[in-house]
């Protein structure tokens, strides 16, 4: 079975959400250690989400989660700020920098693949995203479509759906192995793109064993899946 | 209000139906007018669809509708085809060239706004169609993504949600009254492009008094929309 369709998670795996943020809070004069703020902020993320999938918390975008998590961040450190900055700091995960071989790499995948980004963040967020890094998808797909986050089974499952392709023909490329065992157990394809900066400094190169490719940039990934096949 | 938004009707407005169905008829040598086949197609069209949003018939893609409407078009008038033949001609739809101004007046509206289709084909179609023709969007939205199809006002409104744009702050573009009327009474802003040749020999020219504008073609739209201004 052919791979027909790349699926692309966003946060981490084609931007670089770390740095952005840091210098957000740099630039609004927040006390403390930027990016000490950005990872504490970040380390927010999967537990909101999981209380969304568990029902605990109602259905929320990403703007409405970030401002969430963000307000807890300030409350913790006893921060105050305006209404205005948190509004700016949210708006900033609406344009974060690409990794570099992002931009062209997407262009390379698509010329033999359907591609698409499936993020948790909502579909307005992605396009925004999209757009700050002039970078071309054939669609939009996310977790908003499915109304379930990654690593719910119907995002990945919803994603194939909407691409008319079979699980088994669908590639989710993630840096975060979590995400691909969600995938791997709704019946997708797996790869694992190696993002060493994404927590700041440079950790050694890694690889997803149980991935069925691991590479380290997305040209990487065009040249492994065109010698590529699948059992 | 300004509009932030436009959303895109497909079939005849970006996209030649008529032309590449009436040659696929022709070139699966079917017996009749190929014109004439491909326009009784498509008049099957809105009645299967209506079926769908009054529930008398379950939710289906478009390959699953136009499977449907063509065996009753060749019933009516005892023609035979094969499976294969049948698929080739559905599979048709998938392949249609976009009129002459639209590749590059996406580009063009792209810099000032936000741009998506919005069909009432199915995500995986639009997706192939924009492949086909070099289209450039934002996102691709659709009827499917509602689970209605134009002019049900969830079709539209949940466009300017996924967009996150106020219903006011979105256009349809469309070549027909009905889907801008149905766009209007769900709060959008409607331009009407005239497509003259959408059913054959050219018409006269047309307008839609009831649209906030009416142009010939996407380069139009993009000028008219700069000097705009909606109250």
């Amino acid at each position: 079975m052919a791979v027909r369709a790349l699926v692309f998670d966003v946060f981490g795996t084609l931007v670089d959400w770390r740095s952005a943020v840091a210098d957000a809070f740099r630039s609004e004069g927040v006390a403390g250690d930027p990016e000490e703020l950005a990872d504490a902020w970040r380390a927010r993320y999967r537990p909101i989400l999981d209380e969304v999938n568990d029902g605990l918390r109602p259905w929320g975008n990403f703007d409405e989660l970030h401002l969430a998590t963000l307000q807890d961040v300030l409350a913790e450190r006893a921060i105050t700020l305006s209404p205005d900055q948190q509004e700016r700091l949210v708006y900033t995960w609406h344009r974060l920098d690409p990794w570099p071989d992002v931009r062209e790499g997407l262009e390379v995948l698509r010329r033999g693949f359907l591609t698409a980004p499936l993020s948790n963040g909502h579909v307005a967020l992605i396009v925004d995203l999209a757009r700050h890094g002039d970078l071309r998808f054939d669609c939009i797909l996310s977790a908003e479509l499915a109304h379930a986050y990654k690593p719910a089974p119907q995002t990945y499952l919803t994603a194939a759906h909407l691409l008319d392709v079979q699980p088994s023909e669908l590639m989710l490329v993630a840096a975060h192995p979590s995400d691909l065992a969600g995938a791997r157990a709704a019946g997708l394809r797996t790869g694992f793109i190696d993002r060493p900066l994404e927590h700041g400094p440079a950790t050694g190169k890694r690889s997803d064993p149980k991935a069925d490719v691991s590479v380290g940039d997305l040209h990487e990934l065009a040249r492994v899946l065109a010698d590529a096949t699948f059992n």
